[in-house]
């Protein structure tokens, strides 16, 4: 399945035997005109799949895709077998899609609505992957335990603290289950969130989503966010297993149907970038820590130099500031603390605001800025542990308001014959 | 200027000589991981700068990129002097950002903010094509005619009138002028506009913009929209000289300031995808008049076959409905009309909606559906001639809300040593 269809699936009841006519036409009528506009036959034979079923829910360490699509469900099932239905149908169409097939087989009759919306025909795969986790309100909604897996909470699924500065919009928070669709095509991850939220009809119901992008950066480099520093740079490995399975995956600490999980926090940041433009470069070199043009930390030469946080100036004061991002981000400051930063650039356009700071500074302003989304072996001891002293003191706090937060548990992967968190769910 | 830049051009003022040194340190510790998500070298070698100048704007007959983001600017400029000040500064950094180069040549000294936020260093040109127009606004506003050309106004720019079911919110309306800003990076789009905003601070800002994307569709083959039809069929063909000169660019019938030029009329159009997916795939046809994977029209076998308005069913009913989408707006119909249209998908997330039809459905819905990008030779009779009777009768109006609306005049091609609108401006 490395090759993605060149042509429809199906063809309609009044030109079945089209299909193939058809493309060959398009290809020789407009072939010239469209050439320069569309990815080149390199892209498309380039490995597109990226597994569906294994150890762990494949866009967890996946190298990043070009864009996301995040959305939050909350369920309407009454009882653990609506919610084991909805994983089961979620399961199925969720494979197919990441093969770059449509939700269902696209049936013959075409006097019903389609099994599948058709914006994604011929695309491919595009390195789709679908990312399932479970809410707070999975395990307990109201005070209601209405699936009958309150005593499988893991501990370390805490509804996350009110951080300081926090300006969150409930209509962009929480959510009973999370999907993250990942692909190097919007259309594909914008399509296959679409698919699944009709399965749910009845079931689920989206409550917030989130669409986001990376830059089409070169091979090897780190990519820049709207901020226009490198981001992403003091990540850990994700080629590296140990370090994966020290923090990023749940271990034997963990209920037994969690393990090889991961819990993922997802912020919606909104930026000032009209007002972080206005500042000045080296302003903003002290504020994140790190030179701008080259992602090397402040007193050393290379982006991937150790921070150094213990070096000072002619004067005795630190080269990288106390309240600099990257010191207050830094494991070294926080008892080793780690986090897989996946995040994604987000815009939302503009529309009125007034910022945090400064008070008195409001008008038409870009809704952009980063959609933070992090995995973790244990949210305590990871972002609530990073974040708790970043909110109160980080410089860049100045240009950054947190207007959604979201957490979940990522259940284990699938295994062939499973469905998503099954584990919780048939015991 | 065909291949981009493979590495930041300016060092920060601590690390000046570790730029190249710092990306060989990035490929060599990451290159294996990051590998799979990044775009092949042979992307990146691919042609892509789209030349600035010329006798007609790129961005219009340019095959379309993968993405756009598109601005509307009020001006506050209060004079005609100060207008073509800031049209000359955007010439300038409008050509540099088609050809992958930063806003402005990035100062040494970082005790200022950068002539450039930064976020696209190193993404290259990426096809990123800039294309102005000028809105009723620049030639009357409110009785006052700021900048002296009210007797250069075209008759063909036109305000649109308000058409049947018009939904128009006056934050994502009109606008005195545009800049629509396309490339196969969403960073780089969005890096353009933001640069240009930057540089009108206090001669012009931002009134609305608008993030839109297409699929990457194998070359040859016709994209689909968000409901899963191809879009673009029966658009007069981009590579025809004569085709163009006829329908597109503006003739001897304009004041001599335009010719050259084109008219673009920008309608944000909201699509009911919730309800569109909870119709029988064969009522859709109908409403579209086409076969939905496929692309043939209704009675025909391909996609690029001819559409038979005259064809009838055994009833005596015409094949090809009366209120059929392509049907109200082909050629046939409208006196010869023909527009480029040059659309893409939006998706601003979800958000609580009541449904224009039917209207007791409301809830959480997506705000997505279609840009509407339209290109034109006279507006009168392109865009609202077809506008008039598909407005009234269009079943597609079903699901259909124009939310946003604006048109424009887009000069000429900058031509060496000239400014855009220099025509106008410059007598």
């Amino acid at each position: 399945m490395n090759e993605p269809p060149r042509s429809c699936p199906f063809a309609s009841r009044r030109s079945l035997l089209a299909g193939t006519a058809a493309l060959a036409a398009a290809i020789t009528t407009r072939g010239a005109a469209r050439a320069e506009s569309a990815p080149s036959p390199e892209v498309a034979s380039a490995p597109l799949v990226v597994p569906f079923r294994g150890p762990h829910q494949s866009g967890i360490i996946t190298p990043a895709q070009s864009h996301t699509y995040f959305a939050a469900f909350d369920v309407a099932a009454a009882n653990r077998d609506g919610l084991v239905e909805l994983l089961r149908v979620w399961t199925d169409a969720a494979e197919r899609l990441t093969l770059g097939k449509t939700a269902a087989v696209l049936d013959q009759d075409l006097a019903a609505p389609g099994a599948d919306s058709g914006e994604a025909l011929g695309l491919g795969a595009s390195r789709l992957t679908l990312t399932f986790g479970f809410g707070p309100g999975i395990f307990a909604k109201d005070g209601v335990d209405r699936f009958g897996v309150a005593g499988q909470r893991p501990a370390a699924l805490v509804d996350l603290p009110r951080f300081n500065g926090d300006q969150l919009i409930p209509a962009k928070s929480g959510g009973d289950l999370s999907l993250q669709a990942c692909a190097d095509d919007p259309q594909i991850a914008f399509h296959a969130v679409r698919q699944l939220a009709r399965l749910a009809y009845g079931a689920a119901q989206i409550r917030w989503v989130q669409a986001g992008f990376l830059p089409r950066t070169p091979p090897g480099e780190t990519p820049r966010n709207l901020m226009g520093f490198k981001d992403g740079t003091n990540n850990p490995p994700i080629d590296d297993a140990a370090a994966m399975a020290n923090t990023i995956w749940i271990g034997e600490e963990g209920p037994a149907w969690v393990r090889g999980g991961s819990y993922v926090v997802v912020r919606r940041i909104r930026i000032a970038l009209e007002h972080w433009d206005r500042t000045e470069v080296d302003f903003q070199e002290q504020t994140m820590g790190r030179h701008k043009y080259t992602g090397a930390p402040l007193g050393g030469a290379h982006e991937f130099d150790p921070l150094d946080l213990d070096a000072k100036d002619g004067d005795g004061n630190p080269i990288i500031a106390e309240n600099a991002h990257v010191r207050l981000g830094s494991a070294a400051m926080n008892d080793g603390a780690r986090i897989l930063r996946r995040g994604y650039a987000y815009d939302d356009g503009v529309n009125f605001t007034a910022e945090r700071w400064p008070p008195w500074r409001q008008g038409m302003e870009y809704d952009a800025g980063l959609l933070f989304i992090a995995y973790q072996r244990d949210p305590r001891t990871g972002f609530i542990r990073l974040f708790e002293s970043m909110s109160k003191l980080d410089a860049l706090n100045q240009f950054a308001s947190h207007t959604g937060s979201a957490i979940f548990v990522c259940p284990p992967g699938v295994r062939a014959g499973e469905f998503i968190g099954q584990s919780l769910l048939v015991t």
